[in-house]
């Protein structure tokens, strides 16, 4: 979220995070969008990914201070609710404040309505603890879809996500768990590989592969990412062995180089 | 687009370099969506984006010759047409391969499957030349929605858009552009600063300020981001510096720090 994202000033590398724990947790995400600081663009956003029904939501920014941080309402807006004082969020960013005043940081503080904003939450929502910044995430529930809101700024999502969303999503995930490797392929356009990966892929149902083209090159060049989901880790490892060595085989026949990327 | 961005192996940098070009030719970008390499998921997603009437769409990732690459089969699904062999295309796949082998990249080339693919296109649709790739980027019209399909290789997306898509939207945007300046103020916790902002937003309407709260520090410390839209550089570099001069003044009577950003 936010027009910083849509300017081209920030890489979105919140939601490279998130998709990256979110997925080594065992989820597939479906979707990732970006709209600017407003509250109809924000419920729209918001209404319309409820109405795919997921299981999870996750939406980083606009939880702050500024009269832009406007993600509670437009959520509360998609969800056909209102926002409201949450008594234990207002601890929350009363106890972060005397911690500063506490450590020195600030002088003193006072609840002013800036800061009293950052503990309106939409109607039957439960605040989470930022172990590192003043906005509390906010988790709501609607029928079978939760939503996560999480702060912006990279560390405070990443530290709220870590201690009270990644349980939640490990219970839905169940046990299965993500597993990949790379190889690196030279010497062979992408269109003369494209029906060995088809064919490998044919034999090896629960592999998935993506070839990656490099940026142009006299040699063609690119990346095989190699994926699969499981429970059992040895299950996975051969899978993607058996996978990996069968393409191989096929590449060198072609004349191509190959060889396997560290992680 | 595209499933490496959905498992957080890949930044999604390409997002970020087509919006700033948007913006700095004058267009105000609202929205981007990142779905996955299956032909429901991206009709849905231009779909929804055709509906929202826009006035341009750009879509970028899977024009290649694999069978994941299911882009512009996704967007006839979306217009509710269908892919059709384009000669035009059709010389472009060719003579680029031709060029390969010209250069003794290739010793030779065959037409196959995987390359006539990339000459498929959406039936009313026009090839645009790929000056370092082998797939063409598409253009195709939706009423008055302009769409725009680019390769996901970063190199080729951005030598197809300065090349045959920046005129486009320049002629789209008018003459306006887009301006910007940065403070780096610190001593003065963003939720204090929230008031003043708005204060200054409201004396200087043309002017949008974003503050973005760094890491979490012993000292508070954040980026004001100052922008405008405006036909004349003159006007548009008195506004900023106004609002600017007058922020920047508020923030030393609180007893913050400020200095310029540079860009």
């Amino acid at each position: 979220m936010g027009n910083e994202l849509l300017i081209g000033k920030t890489l979105n590398t919140n939601a490279q995070w998130l998709a990256r724990r979110a997925t080594n947790l065992g989820l597939n995400v479906k979707r990732t969008t970006v709209v600017g600081d407003e509250v109809d663009e924000i419920a729209a956003a918001v209404k319309e990914a409820v109405e795919r029904r997921p299981k999870f939501i996750i939406v980083t920014g606009g939880l702050g201070p500024t009269f832009d941080d406007k993600t509670l309402e437009g959520v509360a807006a998609a969800l056909g609710t209102e926002l409201e004082e949450n008594e234990e969020a207002l601890n929350m960013v009363r106890k972060r404040y005397a911690s500063y005043v506490a450590e020195g940081r600030m002088e003193k503080f006072e609840m002013t309505p800036h800061r009293v904003k950052m503990a309106r939450i939409p109607r039957g929502s439960s605040p989470l603890p930022n172990p590192v910044g003043t906005a509390p995430g906010v988790l709501v529930k609607q029928g079978d879809v939760s939503l996560v809101m999480l702060p912006g700024v990279p560390q405070e999502m990443a530290e709220i996500f870590d201690e009270s969303v990644s349980g939640l999503l490990r219970g839905i995930a169940g046990d299965a768990t993500f597993y990949e490797a790379s190889l690196d392929v030279s010497g062979i356009p992408e269109s003369e590989l494209a029906p060995t990966i088809e064919s490998v892929m044919h034999d090896n149902p629960y592999v998935y592969i993506k070839s990656h083209p490099k940026a142009a090159e006299r040699v063609p060049h690119l990346e095989l990412h190699f994926s699969t989901m499981s429970k059992d880790s040895k299950m996975a490892r051969q899978r993607l062995g058996r996978a990996i060595l069968q393409i191989s085989e096929t590449i060198k026949e072609k004349g191509g180089k190959v060889r396997p990327v560290k992680g």
